[in-house]
């Protein structure tokens, strides 16, 4: 296996060990970007230089027995809505091209001080609103969508371009796309991970989380990420905790809810079989499944267009009046669209969230979690813009995207996609689970019970 | 001193050492109402029937030994926004003309597990959206405005028609009429007691309250009835707490902040005086006054008013479509209003309330707590609109009620009305005492040592 290939937490036990160093790896990640990215376009910037030299740094200290923990030394992406000290963060628009950013995000200087490396930054769908970021391209398949608007780190990772990768998700931009290319992606519970240097999509729905290629990754970051900053008002103060699961399989006691409604209405029955196969492979290892209802679901996105809309635009207020012309018509028509509503408007979603939180609430005393596929479509031709169902119903491709991945967002429950196969055009499928409010743990086990009963899974393959 | 005229600790005091029975206590209430309320207007209804029956039971209780604490056997008004079970909650408006409470709010409970007496509702300003509470005449002077939309509860207590009552602050409506009236009014911090069963006006902004004759008393009923209920989403997990002030006058080390800006800017001479005063008397008593400045003083009106007119119009949606003719026209007027703000209106003073949640603690880093005229005026001439300041400004009374009593209810912080002298014509004046989140014993103590240090302060007079 060539060290590009390698999880993060293989990587990290063989820098550990001194089987492998930080350079050896950096150059290996940046050689295998120097071959993929013309077809994919997932990098805004590589900083091959400063990444060699992180590099080095990171090979004399471990040397020097200065050892950080397992992401000493690893090389990953960085959404580029996400403040890195030196850098841009252009979030896609040219209404960024004179950007510099003040400092680090907190995630940034969190990664910094746990030594990981940084490559570059990753393309986004223009301010993170929307679901396809079009500048790139499917891990899988170049004529299809990398999904969105993490599309960037999706598909670094998914490509062996990035060991790990951050995104952002407000209905969806971290599962989708991990979804789409076939990794892993986690979006923790509103407030675990701090968004202090992180450009705002919709303040209330708003998270930063890992995208990695197996769920013991994902737990890896998050370990290294979370925890309180004031400079975050909806930061939680939370204890350091370790996430990482541990060796175990054995998933008896687990209750594991599953949706009787909304989850799998309008899915694709290759999708569908996938995930209820991964489904019956929890319950092969212990798990109880339970029938669930999902509450409320004819509200699900009314009130996450009421929520986003209105404060997308409160926060591009100053530039959508100077400089509109900067902004992609479909950024733009929706956040012009923003300041026509209503006051009564969002407080209808505002009350309508807080109805919806009693009642995810409820359910999620009856299970542990819920298990449910994470995007009803795998990823489909760039450019098209409807997903016709067996029933005649045609549905926008973003709207399709968003619809199983908002309620997360609006509830600020976790949820982990994992990949669990694929459908006849070789394209990746996603289960997401999800639980209670700062119940990653139980996520993380469950994940990693089944992706340890599984294959490895292999690079993505470029078609 | 006729029972009426005793303090809720007196009352509370002589009930416990069984030299007052709640009969005699609350039929000198009755019988003062019964006086009084004709030329005062302050309750929507009396119970008496009730009231007797429940003062019997609390007679009989504490006669076999069962003394609950000193709110046992004391009559009290609770405003009419307030459920009470086996009543009506008008709110003050004919749209309520069919209503019937569906149990008890949380404090109503709270009362009646104390062994408090109810002897009625008093008046609101139409569902609390107003400053003067036209149904009610001052205490002091019944050609002049009750203050509001606590009014009722104000003038009961300061003509002696009740020993304590309830009343609930948006923009000031416990404190106002406190001041106007010459009665002690406490706007706790935001979340500490619960609102469920209190009809809404801004939920964002709405507090419950006492209204008392002494601090001391205010005190007593504060710690009967904080304490968190989920029922209410902002309600704190506050622990049991005695707030009752120890006998103690000595302020020694107390950091007083003084106000350089905004609090005695527009303000009657007369006003200014009485407060000074007594912020001297608190420096005579040991405290120490710092000059501070108010932050964000140009905001204060546009946060309060874009929070709260939205707020407002979405709790009315539906009555408002339908019954329209059945509010009063200002409410009216006001809540029409509000369907024309957009959701960028409302964001805006959101934000706005972030960034002076964040300079008034800074603010309150520096003083333990901010001494202030309560309103800029005393009561003025029922059906007078506007005042003209000495430098010919004119200004609306609602907007001069509200000016100095607004920014603890969007910053959440308490304030503590205390009354401080009366103006040449005999009415009354309030200084209120601001303090850090959760901090009501700090406002208390301070509150009674000054009252501890003036004359006893008579019932109203009634002109």
């Amino acid at each position: 296996m060539r060290p590009y290939e390698l999880p993060l937490t293989a990587a990290a036990e063989a820098i550990r060990a001194r089987q492998l160093s930080p350079v050896e790896l950096a150059d290996s990640v940046l050689e295998r970007i120097a071959h993929m990215e013309p077809r994919l376009q997932a990098y805004v910037t590589v900083a091959a230089e400063r990444t060699r030299k992180a590099a080095r740094e990171a090979e004399r200290d471990i040397a020097a027995g200065r050892y950080r923990g397992p992401l000493h030394g690893i090389p990953m992406g960085v959404k580029d809505l996400i403040d890195v000290a030196g850098t841009a963060t252009s979030a896609g628009s040219r209404v960024r091209a004179d950007h510099r950013a003040q400092g680090d995000s907190t995630v940034a200087a969190r990664l910094a001080a746990a030594g990981a490396v940084l490559l570059g930054k990753t393309q986004t769908h223009e301010f993170a609103y929307g679901l396809t970021t079009p500048q790139t391209h499917n891990a899988w398949d170049t004529g299809r969508v990398a999904g969105g608007s993490s599309g960037g780190s999706a598909v670094a990772v998914a490509a062996g371009m990035a060991t790990f990768a951050l995104g952002t998700d407000t209905g969806g931009s971290i599962r989708v796309p991990s979804a789409l290319n076939g990794v892993v992606g986690l979006k923790p519970t509103y407030g675990l991970l701090p968004r202090h240097g992180v450009t705002s999509l919709s303040w209330s729905l708003d998270h930063v989380g890992p995208i990695t290629r197996t769920v013991e990754d994902a737990a890896l970051v998050l370990t290294a990420l979370a925890g309180h900053d004031p400079r975050d008002p909806a930061s939680l103060p939370t204890p350091a905790t370790d996430y990482r699961p541990d060796a175990g399989t054995d998933l008896t006691g687990l209750r594991v809810g599953v949706p009787r409604t909304y989850y799998f209405d309008h899915v694709d029955p290759e999708v569908e079989a996938a995930v209820r196969h991964a489904v019956d492979q929890l319950q092969a290892l212990g798990a109880r499944l339970v029938e669930v209802d999902i509450p409320m679901t004819r509200y699900i996105q009314a009130t996450h267009w009421g929520l986003m809309v209105p404060e997308a635009t409160a926060y591009h207020e100053a530039t959508l009046r100077t400089v509109p012309e900067l902004y992609q018509a479909d950024v733009r028509i929706l956040l012009e669209a923003g300041e026509l509503m209503t006051a009564g408007d969002y407080l209808r979603a505002q009350r309508s969230r807080t109805l919806m939180l009693q009642e995810w609430a409820r359910v999620l005393r009856e299970v542990d979690l819920i298990a449910a596929p994470t995007v009803p479509a795998t990823a489909v031709r760039a450019g098209q813009e409807t997903i016709t169902w067996a029933d005649g119903t045609v549905e926008g491709v973003s709207d399709a995207y968003v619809r199983l991945s908002s309620p997360a967002n609006i509830t600020g429950i976790p949820s982990l996609s994992v990949p669990v196969g694929q459908d006849a055009a070789g394209l990746p499928i996603g289960m997401q689970l999800l639980g209670r409010p700062l119940q990653e743990s139980v996520l993380l086990r469950a994940g990693h019970a089944y992706e340890k009963t599984q294959p490895a899974r292999d690079l993505a393959q470029v078609a």
